[in-house]
């Protein structure tokens, strides 16, 4: 069923990518262009039948009644002005971006319809080669629309997302956001922090532990200094939990307190098995 | 190929289970024998067939040549002389535990063919019914012999880990203990201390990421304080290390600096892309 005119993907990365493929797979648009920094994404993706037409221009988007910002976050709101120009008056506006409160007020001043997404999928692997119309099934996508955007808009974006197979999940961007600070940008943090810790020369004796816990920290370093950088507070704030509880587990282990240590680690293990 | 004649394994969970299991399956002793605190772990084993005979005391140890000490740490050393009084006199001995310094220090005295070994395998997973004779496969082992055990005992020990298909590096118990308070220890005080900062209502709203960075906080609080506890200094000072770290990245993110955050990230990623 088609839901869309013409869809416009600024940034055929990972998640663009990826998207395109599912809106193409299932024909939910007349026609999908997308908008890259390369030659050679452009070319990948039409290869890849993820986009009809490629530019790396933005005129291209000219005349799109959905389109979806899939850039790292500070360009999204470094290419705002020059979309807005491209951008037909009641063209319904996404992102993918993984933070929402400084995208979704700023952009939401700019476009009538603007509907911020946040698909909690993919990897930390990059580009439209890693790209599969399969990566938002049985994910969690959280939508932070502004007050503005016609309930019409939202339905749409709301439906785009359900037909991948995420679950949706209405936020505010300043609740996305404190959220996120901890269940993703934290742990972030913790893995390249913890990674930089480790002696060149001790990585040779590690085992899985110590690769799963820094897996995230193979993730792209442009991507991720944007995402800090445009979630500040809130991780300065997530920061100072984890900094407080590092310091807990320090005094017990200090002061050989087993009964604490082994309450801290218990209730440690008791949380972690909500997770699956 | 016989190794040993009769082979007693003190505590039959996960990692001493799945030894007694390879030992057997391989036909490496006439005998395994195996000491647990429940007779329902006994019992599985003995179903399992991961031990022939089994007992709550630790007299059926006698006449071992191998002894195997697959308890958490602080029961290792904290049974040494019960053991003792039940091992002859040239009997190898060795242990499965996390850390090294303590135990070899003791146990050393104790033990004329002492020889610590730490295989870098299992899981966060616990218990005989969880055991396999493949997980040492493609795994690491580290030995930390006394000096006073016997190349022979050596040659045995490292013959049994080899046919594991574990490889085997041979260190001091400092160097191990200061290298796993790295690679080991430290990242689960990070994976549990992460999910204790992560407020409760957050949880459903995660993804991969915090699941990966969290998999260890899965862990036995009791195994793992007992890890902790036995390794204190080196741990507190790996773990100074990280809060420095942390502190790095905390302050390029306070002062939007972006060059910084950028370096601190791209170094973290070309290091994490050494482990695999």
């Amino acid at each position: 069923m088609r839901l869309f005119n013409k869809v416009a993907i600024v940034g055929t990365g990972l998640i663009g990518g990826s998207l395109a493929l599912f809106i193409k797979k299932n024909k939910l648009a007349g026609e999908v262009v997308g908008v890259a920094r390369h030659k050679a994404s452009l070319a990948q993706a039409i290869k890849m039948k993820a986009i009809d037409r490629g530019s790396l221009s933005l005129d291209i988007i000219k005349g799109a009644d959905l389109i979806i910002l899939a850039t790292p976050v500070d360009s999204i709101i470094a290419l705002r002005k020059e979309i807005l120009k491209n951008a037909g008056k009641d063209c319904v506006v996404t992102d993918v971006g993984s933070t929402k409160e400084k995208i979704v007020s700023l952009l939401g001043k700019d476009f009538k319809n603007y509907i911020g997404s946040h698909p909690l999928a993919g990897s930390e692997k990059r580009g439209i080669e890693n790209a599969s119309q399969d990566i938002f099934k049985d994910s969690l996508c959280i939508l932070t629309p502004t007050k503005k955007a016609s309930k019409k808009a939202l339905g749409k974006i709301k439906s785009l997302w359900l037909k991948t197979g995420s679950r949706v999940v209405i936020l505010s961007p300043e609740v996305h956001d404190k959220a996120l600070s901890f269940t993703s940008h934290l742990p972030h943090i913790a893995a390249f922090s913890l990674i930089n810790s480790v002696p060149l020369n001790f990585l040779k004796l590690s085992s899985g532990g110590l690769k799963d816990t820094t897996r995230v920290a193979l993730s792209s370093p442009l991507l991720w200094q944007a995402i800090f950088l445009t979630n500040r507070n809130d991780l300065l704030s997530a920061l100072a939990v984890f900094e407080k509880n590092l310091r807990m587990i320090k005094s017990a282990i200090k002061n050989n307190d087993r009964k604490t240590l082994t309450r801290i680690l218990s209730q440690a293990q008791k949380k972690r098995s909500i997770l699956e």
